[in-house]
């Protein structure tokens, strides 16, 4: 067995520190000495194909990441139990007050298509990965009860379905909700096709996925 | 209160699409029909100014990502609670089948800084944060009892020590332990100095970190 | 405050002994004597606009119904409350011995409806009926993730779905399942037009529901 | 193993067609359209021999029909298991405000005769029956205690007794005690003998049973 940090990741942090580091250096000195302070959390899914700071183009200090399988929110659970994500969202909103949190679905997305496949299967101790997905259960209620959108595609329904969902879950946070309500935070879905490296913006008042093509979203209504 | 999505995440976006994109266009393309299968998962911190996929000059599909505040795994806690963290893990070992896990740590770490702000006070109801960076209590305690390192900076030593603890941690779930055991998985500490951009990579064998400066990281000796 | 037994009921029960009890006088005295043996069980709603012996224009000692709010049967849950449902389903099959299992659903189904309009929505204590219609949560995740029809109307999508759920269900119950498996007991799925008096029957291998109309079901293949 | 719709429902519904729902189109249609708002609701037994709608010569739209074992209403028992009589009750109380309750016990009530086989035998795992049925144990208390009826027939008396205490049970719930105490609700007992049709009523006050022979209740106070 060998316990070699792996040399592909190695050799690309020599690019780094020649490309990327560079370009950012004062940047960073600065981020280091003054703390960070971005206006945007991103929640999106620890899948390879799907990374905010890349899709977004966005430089150090830009963008708080959370990320974990599917891209899920769960409800505020006030129990005594760990809930890192929940505590993610409380270090952005309290500490760090961004603005903005953005909820990133995506398509192929693992975590969504096994749920898909084992819904209604009840989950086996030790079985994480078919708890966590739970998560998505009220996204499928609601899908089905009161469908947003007409899709054949029922992969894409529930991944769209999914944020919808997060986002609804992010407003049973107090934390979350009072902000929101005061006009100093805002919450948006968003979705990215792997494939075609399409971004798709979600309305706030339709709740339906559009195009933000060539870095020109569709314009949305600001009334609220 | 506007709606509207960001618009340096729009315009950044547009950047993307005519750059990073076009560079990784066929890479995208071919995930999006055979889906990812990356050979090394990261465990790092939500903060904005540490990205793994900057740090390791990273492409589409090479690093499944999971961030958490403080890159924490919590011990395998087999109950009928939500555990994103370990439903992360679970998924790329048993679904992915990743042959590397690297915990990266980071420089300035609000969690970590928090924690020790905050040492021996009770969590409150409701207090998320508060609870989540308990998970370095057993950190804390091992740094206490058994020092690895001789330093003055007790912020350093508590990154270090939290990336030590989720390294052990990982090994409380069987479907870690048991392919690392048998060779199929390794597991790496990292800590990044946002500051220098210094990557400081792990010994497995003296628990001490060391320099990857300019790309060349210590030899590690490959002996178990 | 009156306690009057209601008048039109006593009305309508004499009208009931001059004909139908008159129509049937033989068969009732053999059935308090002997006992009643019918082979079918019908699980059906209590809605006042569908009764399953008219539907079936079935006469006394045929059809032993069990009628709850959306025809809903829960999972096989072996704990310590009581479970009328539950119970009804084992003495139907383990006392009388039923050959034939069918839940009917119906049109315009009040719970169906409830529970659409709620989905999502915590039920409070002492919200019996929200808790109740909370049985349809898996047969609406079936229909988001594993859609069997393609249907504009979510009310009709749904009623439907809690019909196939229902029938998931009475597998769970081990009474069921093996009588099911062996031949001796078969289930089956209905859905009633309260407008129009359409009946319509599930088609066990597609899952599907076919017009039964004019008393001339669709020709359902006897395979398996 | 054969998968028919049962052949006889068939063509009992065929008949249906012809006859009842003819009978009944414009109440159909209409009802389908301004939905249901029956002012009866019926508790009854699943028992194949007491069809609560021929009993009363009721139509569509007029009983609002639950059945379970033994015409069995639980106590209120707010906890979080799912209550399936309960919530029927709500449900006709609350939403569709019926104004009377008749729970209608009958004669040769093989889930009243299992519980007195079996009095005081422990129920096993799984016995959802047993279960269920062992709510008539109060019942046998009272009768024990405080006979109301000097009765040789020990299966008579329990079934009335039965009756009776579905009554005071109804009381427990605060949806049900509320509107009766305010005069907008208003529960009755009943019983039915298979054999002769002979239905009985029973007294509010004294709490005997009386036949309502051809049509003609024995007169009830309606002082209170």
């Amino acid at each position: 067995m060998s316990d070699l940090f792996p040399s592909n990741l190695i050799a690309g942090y020599g690019r780094y520190l020649q490309k990327g580091f560079v370009r950012f250096k004062e940047t960073h000195e600065r981020l280091a000495i003054y703390g960070q302070k971005p206006e945007v959390m991103v929640i999106s899914c620890c899948d390879s194909r799907v990374t905010p700071e890349g899709i977004f183009h966005a430089g150090p200090g830009e963008l708080f990441v959370l990320r974990n399988v599917a891209n899920l929110v769960p409800p505020c659970e006030d129990d005594a139990s760990l809930h890192g994500t929940s505590a993610a969202i409380e270090y952005a909103v309290r500490a760090l007050q961004v603005k903005h949190i953005v909820v990133m679905g995506h398509a192929k997305c693992g975590g969504v298509q096994a749920f898909r496949e084992n819904a209604n299967v009840p989950t086996l101790k030790g079985d994480f990965i078919g708890r966590w997905i739970k998560l998505l259960e009220p996204a499928a209620i609601s899908m089905a009860c009161m469908p947003v959108d007409k899709l054949d595609d029922p992969q894409l329904a529930m991944e769209y379905a999914g944020v919808r969902q997060s986002l609804k879950n992010l407003m049973t946070f107090s934390f979350v909700r009072e902000p929101v309500e005061k006009g100093g935070v805002t919450l948006h879905g968003a979705w990215f096709d792997i494939g075609s490296g399409e971004l798709r913006v979600m309305d706030p008042h339709t709740e339906q996925f559009k195009t933000a093509a060539d870095g020109k979203v569709a314009a949305v209504s600001t009334a609220d």
